[in-house]
């Protein structure tokens, strides 16, 4: 029998490495295997972002499985976007009501070390790294493995198979034969790059240590969020070729020269603040932005799918890692309410996750035009002034919608419609408007009676 | 130098046995490889749908190949749709604009080996049959196949690779490896199910030869095709789910007792005439209806896709081989423009297709509740006798939606956009009108007149 309490976990990345803990509680033999080395142990790079913005799904997450209280300890708090205009003062703009809403800037790899160890102390949780998975029978639950050094093939079985294998997930390319199963996976005209601001002297921060800081620029940006070692993580997301971005574009920044005009033009402060600019930029790989969509996730009670294996998303609001971490303590919940009966928690899980997963999929997507273009205009600045203003009046009724994906745990599709609603109130009271001053409260709190039916509905 | 005139085309279905045709007049030499053994000496049956409706686009295209007169021998013309209500009498709607527009029932079958038979009379086309493609390099034009009945591995080379194998296609599943390649696939919650009505005594048509035949009933229809035996080939579209679709899904109609009472209670007429029925039902396969789009469709000049391989649509337009013929035509036109710089030929190509194919994919699927639901309403019947009369008074400039697509070779994009807005105006003109004696022609005149701008630059 002891084959019934066995799970087999494809990926050890964020999401992969926190189901384990919460799998072992419940009494489960869970064996992870990852297909790159332990990075525990090598180094090993690639060009994946690297640091995170942890907000609070993903802190619910950590204080479920016993391991918050480590992990707050290596995370920055950034309280708000640092704006940086080509010229002129730079200017902040506060995420949330004031200084007990932040979000974290943490590393991905310290993470993702802090949960595999701390997942290898529950003494049901086996690591095997170096494990390519090379196909998948999803009525037995049999998975082959081919060691990336050895290429050595392992047949493994178990009960259950998860696949936390990212967005170039093989376990979703073998659901893509399954008959009706549905599937979208989109580009963005866009990629990105990472560089780095390095640490000023003693290891001190050369920009406000506790922001994101942006530079907008309409059709591309520049952000960079703080590490521990004083340092910043710059990315840049830019149109790949010239046909849409012309010489805003990777296609056109062929050479150092172009590079570094480009830079001390458009980014000036942060040119100033980038010795390694040029290596950077021609070293690192430059990344693609991916949406992945796809239905169902799970097979029976035989195979589950979570995280960016099935709802791999643009990184735009945050919420890659979040979204991932709560699958998880979805299934968590749903492994309490419905213990051992795999049948219904798949069933359930797909079902309630499935429309979050769209909605934080579409808010991501909108927020890239939000974050490169809209946060330099007066008229964001001064909806958000109105957008705070009338969460202040209607605490539970009026909340941002950065602030519902943010710092609560509403539905993110919750979170979508009502923040459509207050989309379309805040546009109609700017559209004559241009201070704070002259707002129409009145209207303001018509406009919002009159929408509280279809508020509370979402 | 040989290898510069190699072409290997992937799939010998329809496109792939019509686009050898043109390949071959151009000088090149073109292999075919099959994964199906040749259904010339084989039957190979299986649950696709068998006969088809050939109009324009098609007509067009076997003509430029030289083949329309030896198909027309055996297509079946078809003036209009023939209604059938569960009680009453049958209505017959009209297609075009008098005997001259009509669509054509041919069988899949027999057009496909003819296209074979007419392609390989060409020296230059051979065929290779039972050849699954097994993996493709994009860069060397090299594609491995593997012999389904003799297990051997063949490698092929040639200076270019065309992919015409079909929705499940193995060149696709190779491109979605590819970066920035985006795909989605989409199922309809509906399957299908072939029946059959046989033919009379002596071979005589049991209902109207000359019609298509549509039992519309809301969510879901049955709908018949004339063959030239005198039998009808009969498609029910039914939803999969009984959560879905209730007592009217596959998935409860899982008896012969079940079966028969639904026949006989929702399509008493042709009921009458499937002795076959049960038989039919539990024996052939419950076909899906898929919705493929993906982008790009070529790779450099070594590889491009065609038909159903990039762009599979549901078949409520009667379009998936009329459109992918249209992808060999424009191919054909492309090589004459740009003789042998098939960068160009393939670059061209998609961008021309890639809208028209969504347009059409689109318009496939808006169809289905046009067919199973609009078509018996006195509404639409109003609708499409106001849309005639405009036709008349507007020959170029208001063509009824369903004639641009299938009498017409409008670019289905302009047929989409000018179907939008011609829905529009029609919608209008019924808003509080009963019957085409109470229409107010002078609010229509000046309604398509406020269009015609619009209508021009679609």
């Amino acid at each position: 029998m002891e084959s019934k309490n066995k799970i087999t976990i494809i990926g050890a990345g964020l999401a992969g490495s926190l189901l384990p803990i919460f799998l072992s509680k419940k009494g489960y033999e869970v064996d992870v295997y990852e297909r790159r080395p332990d990075m525990r142990v090598e180094d090993i790079g690639g060009g994946r972002s690297i640091n995170l913005a942890l907000s609070t799904r993903g802190i619910f997450a950590l204080k479920e499985a016993g391991l918050y209280d480590e992990i707050k300890k290596i995370s920055i708090p950034m309280f708000g976007r640092m704006i940086h205009p080509v010229e002129g003062e730079l200017t902040f703009q506060r995420y949330g009501k004031d200084d007990t809403e932040y979000i974290n800037a943490v590393s991905r790899s310290e993470l993702n070390k802090a949960l595999m160890n701390f997942a290898e102390k529950e003494d049901k949780v086996k690591f095997y790294f170096n494990e390519r998975c090379r196909g998948l029978n999803f009525h037995e639950g049999e998975v082959l493995f081919q060691n990336e050094k050895t290429g050595v093939i392992t047949n493994v079985t178990a009960e259950r198979v998860i696949a936390a294998d990212g967005a170039a997930s093989a376990v979703r390319m073998e659901m893509l034969k399954m008959p009706r199963f549905n599937f979208s996976q989109e580009y963005e005209n866009y990629g990105y790059k990472e560089l780095i601001i390095p640490a000023g002297k003693d290891g001190s921060f050369q920009l406000e240590k506790n922001a994101l800081h942006i530079w907008p620029r309409g059709s591309y940006m520049l952000i960079a969020l703080p590490n521990l070692d004083g340092s910043f993580t710059c990315t840049l997301f830019l149109a790949y070729d010239f046909s849409l971005g012309g010489e805003n574009s990777f296609e056109y920044l062929d050479t150092k020269e172009k590079l570094d005009s480009f830079f001390e033009r458009k980014f000036p402060d942060a040119f100033a603040l980038m010795p390694e600019l040029e290596e950077d930029f021609f070293n690192h790989p430059t990344g693609s932005l991916i949406t992945i969509k796809c239905y169902p996730w799970c097979h029976n009670d035989k195979v589950a799918m979570l995280g960016d294996a099935c709802h791999a998303i643009v990184p735009f609001f945050g919420q890659g890692m979040n979204a991932a971490f709560e699958d998880c303590t979805t299934l968590k919940a749903l492994m309490n309410e419905h213990d051992g009966n795999w049948d219904k928690i798949f069933h359930e899980y797909q079902k309630l996750r499935k429309p979050n997963a769209d909605a934080i999929a579409d808010l991501a997507q909108e927020n890239f035009i939000e974050m490169r273009d809209l946060v330099a205009t007066p008229r964001f600045q001064l909806k958000k002034k109105i957008e705070a203003e009338l969460h202040k009046k209607y605490p539970e009724r009026f909340v941002p919608k950065y602030s519902m994906v943010t710092f609560n745990r509403y539905p993110y599709e919750t979170a979508m419609i009502r923040g459509k609603i207050q989309e379309e109130i805040l546009q109609e009271l700017t559209e004559d408007v241009n201070s704070v001053e002259n707002v129409n409260w009145d209207k303001a709190h018509k406009l919002v009676a009159n929408k509280l039916t279809e508020i509370d509905r979402a």
